[in-house]
């Protein structure tokens, strides 16, 4: 049986389920994981949404967000695990994980580990909240206005507003479907793009003050430090989107935030642009995700963790520049 | 007979034809020009597109922009104006324009003077694209690539990227076609949205530093002088949508960029959220504009310009805020 098939049949048998995602949830978290909870209520089910701390304040306009819970109420049949590469991601849920239970995995990164009894792995799908949807449709159940705004969010976020490479006919098929169920684009990019805070503003104008350029403007990255965060009161989620910034120069190819931690460490985010593969960087730190778009944590000091992350990618814009010159005989 | 019904007959008719659109030229009236263009000469009819000014290097990659003229080299039977509200708008390509050929507007523009011979005007399309694209549907012609990427650029341009109220379900199901067609959306996002230059990010690092904010967060403003440009080797280009950072601050209704000038005097960018009029304000030093989006030049050093447009703006939130209150009852 195929794994969505499996994944119905899991839905039909049983009753009571978790949903859960990786820790500093985004637009796909949310908006799949909350858009599922809509399916399965509407199906009769009963239902916990359950996350390793708290929604982002730029996500709670979510519907639904204010019934995510810390810890679940009730005894579960099964769990639900969406956009989530790894276990270990959703942090300390995975406490209340019983491995006894079928765990159900849906995802579309390619680097998906299959950790689940049943995974349902589609890299093709721009947005998991695209394969949530196709679930509405199976079950033949109406979104409503809620769960179209969390599917739409979802796939806003992961295409980044229909701009990446995996904006596909078909995620804009199901773009307007959802619209034309009642989501307002304009109050989901409102509540998205602005409405940022001061203190991330001030904390930007610092980042932007750090970033280099390097290999003839092919990669490019900034930093953000633990002093920075505490001379503009900002938190980490104020650095959110911040790659975004080396990334949009032009030439680049890849684009990389050094972000200090708390507790010590270096979270590293990674972009790409004109088909580097930077899941592949992201790997030779125990990290992963997607080609244009992956992350780690490094537990280094940030100059050392700067130095092996530029390191690695000087070495494949290098190899990458052999390999087309090689491959390339009419140059 | 409907307007668009009359367009379908004057193209079937004619031979010969001149396109032109609005000076200062973006996504939407640059790709809804080429795309007919692109339309006009599959149908065996020689076409001219003529500009007055230069295309803006960030649309230069749009299909056929190398071909587009100052001045026509032959004898036109038709012109077609595409969105453009007034025709004094098209600057000196009106001096091209004879009186008596026809002249067929096709506009969105609600504020459209209906100054052709034949006009069609539809304020429900979200771009000018989208009503070119439906004259390929009515003659039959399939877009190439080409005019693919011309509507599709045109339609990411007056969608904000399918961000802004206008991104309706037709739309979505417009740009699924136009990626089935062959259009790259990461290409063309690449190109008008992640192309800056490193100046530019020097740039807007300083110039966030100068964030300020009032009124409880109602107004927001950030600064650039001659000295930011002459340290980042940036030109007043690079200071492009700067009045895009303090607008997208959480809960600003007015922002404001000013940019001390080359040859003295400061150029003022308003921007508002939430219905502020910014509109009224330029005007009052000699600008305008829309009600979202205006500007205006004053002559005078940048604290004073500063001094002068921050107390408009007070004035005017102050006098909102009264006015909200007198016809508030129940408060």
């Amino acid at each position: 049986m195929q794994s969505k098939a499996k994944i119905i049949e899991t839905i039909r048998r049983h009753k009571r389920f978790l949903i859960s995602s990786h820790i500093n949830p985004e637009g796909d978290s949310l908006g799949s994981a909350l858009a599922l909870r809509g399916l399965l209520v509407k199906l009769g089910k009963k239902v916990e949404v359950v996350w390793d701390g708290p929604v982002p304040p730029a996500y709670r306009f979510l519907p639904g967000t204010s019934v995510i819970k810390r810890k679940p109420s009730f005894s579960y049949d099964t769990a639900f695990i969406v956009d989530c590469p790894t276990l270990s991601r959703i942090g300390r849920t995975q406490q209340f994980i019983d491995k006894r239970k079928p765990l159900c995995a849906i995802d579309h990164h390619i680097s998906n580990e299959r950790f689940g009894t049943v995974n349902w792995v589609d890299p093709e799908a721009a947005a998991v909240g695209e394969m949530v949807y196709f679930l509405f449709k199976m079950f033949k159940v109406k979104p409503d206005r809620n769960d179209a705004t969390n599917l739409y969010a979802s796939i806003v976020g992961d295409t980044g507003s229909f701009r990446y490479s995996n904006t596909t006919p078909k995620i804009h098929r199901v773009a307007a479907e959802l619209i034309a169920l009642g989501v307002s684009p304009a109050v989901i990019s409102n509540a998205l793009y602005e409405s940022t805070s001061l203190h991330s503003r001030r904390l930007l104008a610092l980042a932007l003050g750090t970033l280099k350029v390097d290999r003839g403007g092919k990669m490019a990255w900034i930093k953000v430090t633990q002093k920075m965060f505490s001379k503009c009161q900002a938190t980490s989620q104020d650095s959110e989107g911040f790659v975004d910034y080396p990334r949009s120069l032009k030439g680049v190819q890849a684009a990389v935030l050094l972000r200090e931690e708390e507790g010590g460490g270096v979270k590293v985010s990674f972009r790409s642009k004109s088909g580097f593969d930077v899941n592949r960087i992201a790997r030779r730190f125990g990290g992963g995700g997607h080609r244009a778009a992956s992350g780690c944590f490094i537990r280094e000091t940030l100059p050392k963790a700067e130095a092996m992350v530029l390191q690695e990618i000087r070495k494949a814009l290098r190899e990458n520049a052999e390999r087309s010159v090689r491959y390339t005989p009419h140059r």
